[in-house]
């Protein structure tokens, strides 16, 4: 078969060859120095929308006009979350060995939903996972899927926890039945927000979630979950699930998985484990201790996009109960029936029928990284962490608003005998807004019991010491010129 | 602030300069010369498994490892998908425009969860979701959102679906409820599973899902979809939404959506069309007319990861009731407030928080190729199909088993004076597993009425006449080897 002349989309392949360099030029340029542009888009909205067509080109254009028109209007309208200077949400990486594992990934263009249609895409995905599996010192029961979103990992997640009430509700649904009661689960109020959403599109409703009670540490009170149940029990609802958090997302906050695991058992719900951010911890010996209990965890998602320094999207969910999952999940029409035995179809394990080989990322990272230098990167951003807590804490007219077990730091301005809560938030919010338009950094904030928190979210790779202390003298600076005299 | 002696990861940047280079000249000679592979993996289910430590490496592996593994271990795994002799399901194509799109995408590695997270990422999408609607020719009413497969735009429409029942759903759910009856959604026999999946997820139930017969050419039976409706309300089902296909999965039938848009008018039920395969025949103006209807859905899916030459995943989901989703799906908590008005926050928007940047990507592809560029390619494929089919027809001992609106043909080898359908089966998997072993070319199957079908789809941009030729040959080849004599 003659092979020759194919040509590359609607480009001659020495045209990639020549073109992919150059974006690899740009690239290599960027990671090196990502700092020079401001973090924060300064575009005002509709700006972006300005420049370009409002209708599609006709005809081809050559592709130096669209990488000429990437630089001049898609980039002043990106905010940086590859600068070293970003440190709102949960700061994240896009890192050099996860790039080349994205474009290897995206030429190979596989789907893996079935394991014929890339037998290195679902065996490569079941090692890694594995391997991550063995880095946070999950027991081997723990079977893993790689997902897009923690969004998507908690649905699935909870979806298998809805089938394991009753294994008729695949088929039965749960609208006009008399013989369901209406279903209540369980999280914090410091618990994310995607496990709110999963609750609306399964159909147990926002008022089936209940959000236990935090401490003043942000954990969930696991007394108030066990009295909650039993009322919930008593007043006619089906208590089914509960979701624990490792590493909040306003403030980082553990709950006490183990004492929820226990009461779990004792009341035959199902413990999911949102580990998104947090749970990469267990990589670093001396956090280990923060996943104490997620062993007992009926399912647990972490995501390597976050702070596993792989790009964006890539989120690791574990069950103990594949069989749950599958039974919630399976489908298999004809055209995707395959002959072969006793392998891993991953299209049964969810959602999503198309899957990318995004398992290829994750390998780059850790073997690029090595396990080791994967806990020094996490240890090493706990660390510049603490050490801004302290400074926090040092700091006359400051105060920090919630413990800082992992990578985020929450704290306000306080100056004496300012005690108006809206007050405080009027004065924060402009010191966070005047140190986002500085360009050099950006920092997102939260509520904490109704007080309004700058946060301080530590997770890119080239985060250092200089873009921290960069942080804190521009708050600092803020902080003195807006205050009341 | 000092920017210098950044690492790339764990890589030098000029390390990833180099290394970048290196994958950019595999990627280039891969795009031109894929065909060298065996198309479908010859690797045996463990194969790969196997060749892989079991254990994380604990110390940094030099990348240039990392590269020799992936060509030595995962290649051999991979079903080339990128092959031009890819005929399985819907094939599909990681062009050159698409690629480079995706290594700017990773990195930049930004979330596009909110307007602010990066303006350009909302912004693109917008415009760029825009010009694929008027490249379609749907009406301007239709506003849209891109997610990762059809699988989550269709559950993200169908959740808009049943939200639009009644505005509670999302507080109060569906469980225990003696308001709500049985909800019934209904699609055909030949519908995509994703939509039964979806309907599991959602709380519908599988037997919430009603198929309707479709018709000697696989379309739904709208008179039939009446009286199903009108039997089920009368039995105390309330049915609430209708999915008609645009190119179903097995056959490329369309459903006749004028038809059903009329009935779901009368009965005021949501209309969502799956266009995720057929979509973007809209594209080519004497294939318009199969979207003919089309403008009367509340919502509508079309993937440009599949025949718009996009590396997977690209689905875009459309709707004319951006308020009806948004009020199914937006929740936000404080963490992710945002001062911007008036802007498009796209989490709001579907299931998942985090959102790569898909629609940069679509831009480079759309732009690299040219409306009548991409129009030319689907043309191609629909030409070289009716000619394939043509030649089926010709073939003694051969019959076509569908007819061929776009790019997929269906067919046996049906030797005279063999009736039994057992027999017919085995023949043809006979004959499909001989021709799959070629290397050369990999097909699918499908059954259609009880009967086994080959299936060649045609959808990949390296795709060309020979590639159909050798299929064809190799499939004549084993049929008279194997057919009884």
């Amino acid at each position: 078969m003659d092979t020759h002349h194919q040509h590359a989309g609607d480009m001659d392949p020495e045209e990639f060859r020549r073109l992919g360099k150059q974006v690899v030029d740009w690239i290599a340029d960027y990671l090196n120095d990502a700092s020079k542009y401001p973090v924060l888009s300064r575009v005002k909205p509709g700006d972006i929308r300005a420049q370009l067509p409002a209708v599609p080109p006709t005809q081809a254009e050559p592709m130096q006009n669209v990488l000429t028109d990437f630089e001049r209007v898609v980039l002043p309208g990106i905010t940086h979350w590859n600068h070293p200077g970003f440190f709102a949400y949960f700061a994240i990486t896009g890192s050099a060995p996860g790039i080349l594992g994205e474009m290897l990934a995206s030429a190979l263009n596989v789907n893996g939903m079935l394991w014929r249609t890339s037998p290195a895409v679902t065996e490569l995905e079941e090692v890694v996972l594995d391997w991550l599996r063995q880095m946070l010192g999950l027991p081997g029961s723990f079977k893993g899927v790689i997902t897009d979103t923690a969004s998507v990992s908690s649905l699935v997640a909870l979806a298998a926890a809805r089938e394991s009430i009753q294994r008729t509700i695949r088929e039965e649904g749960l609208a006009g039945r008399t013989d369901l009661p209406r279903l209540r689960m369980y999280c914090s109020d410091q618990t994310h927000s995607s496990i709110e959403k999963a609750a609306i599109v399964l159909g147990i409703g926002q008022q089936g979630v209940r959000k236990i009670p935090s401490d003043h540490a942000f954990r969930m009170r696991a007394d108030l979950l066990e009295s909650a149940i039993r009322e919930d029990r008593k007043n006619g609802w089906l208590p089914f699930c509960v979701t624990a958090t490792v590493g909040t997302t306003s403030t980082t906050s553990i709950d006490p998985v183990r004492a929820i695991a226990e009461i779990c058992r004792r009341e035959a719900l199902w413990l999911h484990v949102d580990g998104a951010y947090g749970g990469v911890a267990g990589i670093v010996p001396e956090l280990r201790s923060a996943l104490d209990g997620c062993e007992l965890a009926d399912s647990f998602v972490v995501n390597p996009h976050k702070w596993l320094f792989t790009p964006i999207d890539c989120s690791c969910l574990y069950t103990r109960h594949v069989d749950v999952l599958t039974q919630a999940f399976s489908l298999v029409p004809e055209y995707l029936r395959t002959a072969e035995q006793g392998v891993t179809n991953y299209m049964d394990w969810g959602v999503q029928l198309g899957r990318r080989f995004r398992s290829l990322k994750l390998w780059f990272v850790i073997r690029s990284f090595g396990v080791e230098g994967l806990a020094e990167r996490i240890r090493n951003h706990c660390r510049l962490a603490a050490d801004l807590a302290a400074r926090v804490d040092r700091e006359p007219g400051f105060e920090r608003l919630a413990p800082v077990p992992f990578s985020v730091v929450c704290f306000r301005c306080h100056p004496a005998g300012i005690d108006d809560e809206a007050a405080l938030e009027t004065l924060n919010t402009r010191i966070l807004n005047a140190v986002n338009e500085s360009g050099d950094v950006f920092l997102s904030h939260t509520k904490l019991n109704g007080r309004y928190a700058i946060r301080i979210a530590i997770g890119n790779l080239r985060s250092r010491q200089e873009h921290i202390d960069r942080a804190w003298d521009l708050i600092r600076h803020h902080a003195r010129a807006l205050e009341p005299h």
